[in-house]
């Protein structure tokens, strides 16, 4: 009974047999294939619009190629402090991009406000001492399993706009927002002024996939080169290619997304209605951010349950993340609560 | 019927069902789960030694990678001229060894020897004018089908202890080689001098596996912030494992290997035989380099043969490069030779 | 009457002397003449042990280049968040380091504490998620124009120690800071953990001088080679020597520095005594940070004087930055103080 | 009496009054000086157009920087296989342009052709596993002391236009072959469809200065944030100014290098006429490059020639270069003519 990543799943059925079918055969290497010029378009129907679009296996590689594109070498990233792009993946965004850099901006909930953008954006620009931010990148769902509402995002992208920087989004979690704030997966985006998307795959559902989805073309251009040398164009690309056909079809990503909302609602519903319960972050997908007192914590990981721990307060309760993965069953969600209720 | 490379062929069924197996249940991601633990062991008795091994889903990542821990970034790599990381993979090995160049060697059959290794690596050895020639890599097979015997790579390999160089070996075709030249795995690598292995997978019968395999330990001690911060740590990393596991299990690898190498022996064997045919390099593994009259090339193409064609010569005569794939019919090499046959 | 930066000045006329009398005649370039060895070894002398030493012509060349053999390239850099090398030399130190990154830590006076740099080395350490902060840097003087005491660099180079990390100090005003001190510059140093010191000549009567010196020897055994392929060897290195010779002899370094020191704190008393002047930094080297009345500002702009302005507060009040230069007459600091008190 | 490189030589007496002329007084630093605004005039000027023109201190640093905005990281730079570029500065240009790499091309003389230059600008070209050749370096004069005609740059100058290619030229001895050659800067570079020069100074009489002169100013617009993040600042730029302008007024720079030249030529006929003696490359600038029998070589040696040897050939003579500097004595060559001469 896992609830500490979404990564702790396998694979959806679906995906699986996708992945199979597309085995069989010989066909041309390096996403040359029928396949894959198929599923391109797919993805072009799915935003509503023409996009150039790269498939990679993990979500570190979709950022870290994607912003590599943003940004000069003299250039820095403008994202919140807690993003995953700044502190969760090591150097990557700074190897690919040619030592430029991610700045944090703070702010709550997770996330960035446009006037923060613009203040950031406007310190040293043309100065050649600073570091020149010429790209933004908003992550949705955020780290703190928040989602930056549309008109959030188009503000920020306006500033992007006004101030001749690029937009990112990284959405590891995007199914999570789109499904959570029930909008359509081209106003979350390019409506909004978002240049290039890391769609997330291996999180809610997918085997090994992070599609980099460009809206503005110039820039995904020559983008194949940067991945092919970083080593990330897989010869048997058709297998990328037949993930994202099966993630697509019949809405199968959304409805992953939909259901480990859907948990994460249960849970923290559940949870807040427990004596010393505290619920720090809103909900808005498929993170939940609690408190809970110490004997809870300890009856919890008694009974098998895994999560994060992520350090005791001086009130003695401990802070806890739980991600309930796209396929947890209800009942695992109903035991963790009544475990909790137990130590309560 | 698809001679154009080891890539057109999906995965071998064993190594699909082991995919799918592996899939099932929640498990810790990258790479600190039970399955992974397991298959090291694995890797380090099929090469009777400890190893630091790490799992990547392309030869270029493996290759990159590996070759980016070998040399300081003002360092050189010393290889054949005709290698893959010098001229077919970009600008991969510079980018992740911070700038570090490949420095091609010229030498016949695709291999250049100890001494022209010692040639290079004391010029400008030590006057910070010139990149420092710190490592060497052998790629085995060569591009050009040879391989190295063991006692060539031991020679290579006595040169780089001598001078404090680190010795690579691009096994992207190892197998083959392997299978090839009787010799064990560890004869072929760490008993030889190599430090650091690419144990290629992909090209014989795996969906997208190459190991990193640091014979080494103190090269490979700090492989995995540098994988990571590259974005080739899948979280689902038992997928891989689970692939490793198939491919080295009742020596999967080597007879996928002798079937390729039997193939590629029985087409230059039949087409030797023809008027006008030339085949150009030894035939020591998978790849045949045969240079045949154009009326020959067409009439294949014309029946919907598929391979690479690299120039025509002065005398009419068309090159082309074929590579039998792991799991290509012997009816299909019969058939390129009928066919070739009857334009002869 | 330039106030805004230790950079207006010209450099000293001794070491215009030194420049002139060492272009006479014909040397070995790159470092291999005489003068260099000899002036190796003054430096040797004034920090009581042997050090690697190399001259480069930027504050920004010692900085990056010297912290780029401090870390690998997934590796992090601790400073203070105003820290030159992590906001004012663009992404100087991520170039040469590889995609290494600096990571700013809070404090007040410009200065981080030991405590604080343990955690924040703690934080992921062996996690590859994250960048392994494997050095620190120390400012000194720090940009807010004090001073790191002998033992709180001490205590800083313990954790370095302790934690396997190397210590790095920016000294672009190191000679304000032994001069300030009263201390030698082998306590400022080595004896107190520092493994490399950028050696700041260039504001402080140099003309274009700063040395790198490793007192970990291991640690610069190689540099010749990354300061050569960023272009940091100048052919005619006897000028850069020759600059170092006279920087040091007779002390001119130390008296340069007194100088300048002893123009701020006269700078800084005479405007602490008029009305409605704050001086919000204690003065613990050549740069002063008052907060002063609008007007005044008016007045001294009026006047001529020039300086760096760091916006406007809420009470109406200027913030500004004044660096007396190591050659400014005390007539100018005296006309300074009088304008301001006549707009007071 | 050093003939091994017109590195040893001091900077020319003008050159050295305009560095202590331009140190008196305050100025801003970073360039912002009106001396630094009234050379880039003169620049101008000489180049008849506008440029964008930035000063560093070697020529190294010169090349790397230039070339860096040339090409994307995943391009290459095409240039002869003595290049400069190539095997004399290290790893620099990857280190700068982010990976790309330099490609060398054969060709007599030093020089490579326009048709070459197209074959290898379209190998691979488009296809991601090949670097992309987007810039082409010529060398002026060359390694190995000739010269680039007009004609010749400017067919290389039409292949890349052709090919979207930027064109640098390496001009560390730009002022030795406009003398030679006898055509105006205008005509051997931006007319000829040069997009970048790296124009020499500190081989020509000055002390540290190398310009970079961008003819294509969009190619330059973002320069000088690369210069920043790389350490090639000079807070006193004014220095660097005033060497620029003493090197541009009244002819210096050519006077200098006709000079050079001119005893280039003389040391080269003086030579061919002795017995035993060969000049293997046209002497078309201040470098020439005899082979001479042993005995000579040793009495050479033994009355303090310096220059730098190049290998014993199997008939007993040794390749040497010899590199007059601008203001070598007649006297020394005669000198050295007469030794030989003796010797022969």
């Amino acid at each position: 009974m896992n609830f500490a990543s979404d990564n702790t799943a396998g694979a959806h059925p679906k995906i699986m047999e996708a992945i199979v079918r597309a085995n069989a055969g010989r066909v041309l290497p390096y996403g040359r294939d029928d396949e894959t010029t198929r599923v391109r378009k797919l993805v072009d129907e799915t935003f509503e619009t023409e996009t150039e679009v790269f498939f990679v296996a993990t979500g570190t590689a979709a950022n870290s190629l994607s912003l590599s594109v943003t940004v000069p070498p003299w250039g820095a990233i403008a994202c919140h402090a807690t993003a995953h792009i700044h502190d969760h993946e090591s150097t990557g965004p700074s190897l690919f991009a040619g030592g430029a850099k991610t700045m944090g901006i703070d702010g709550p909930a997770g996330k960035f406000t446009a006037d923060a953008l613009r203040t950031v954006a406007l310190t040293g620009r043309g100065d050649e001492h600073y570091a020149q931010v010429r790209a933004a990148s908003v992550t949705q769902l955020t780290e703190k399993g928040t989602t930056y509402r549309v008109e959030e995002v188009a503000a920020i992208g306006a500033v992007c706009r006004d101030l001749g920087m690029n937009l990112h989004m990284d959405g590891a979690r995007f199914a999570n927002a789109v499904a959570s704030l029930n909008c359509t997966p081209a106003e979350m985006t390019w409506k909004a002024g978002v240049d290039v998307l890391s769609f997330g795959g291996t999180k809610n559902g997918c085997l090994a996939l992070d599609a980099v989805v460009f809206f503005n073309k110039d820039l995904g251009r020559e983008f194949l080169f940067q991945q092919k040398r970083s080593g990330h164009v897989l010869s048997k690309m058709r297998m990328m290619a037949a993930q994202m056909e099966a993630y697509l079809q019949d809405d199968l990503w959304l409805k992953n997304a939909r259901h480990s909302n859907a948990m994460a609602t249960r849970l923290a519903d559940g949870l807040a209605r427990l004596p010393g319960v505290e619920i720090t972050q809103a909900v808005e997908g498929n993170q939940v951010f609690p408190r809970l007192p110490k004997k809870m914590v300890t009856a919890l990981k008694a009974k098998g349950f895994q999560f994060y721990e992520r350090g005791e307060g001086p009130d003695g309760k401990v802070a806890i993340r739980l991600v309930p993965a796209f396929d947890i069953p209800p009942e695992d969600v109903d035991a963790f609560i009544q475990t909790a209720k137990g130590a309560a």
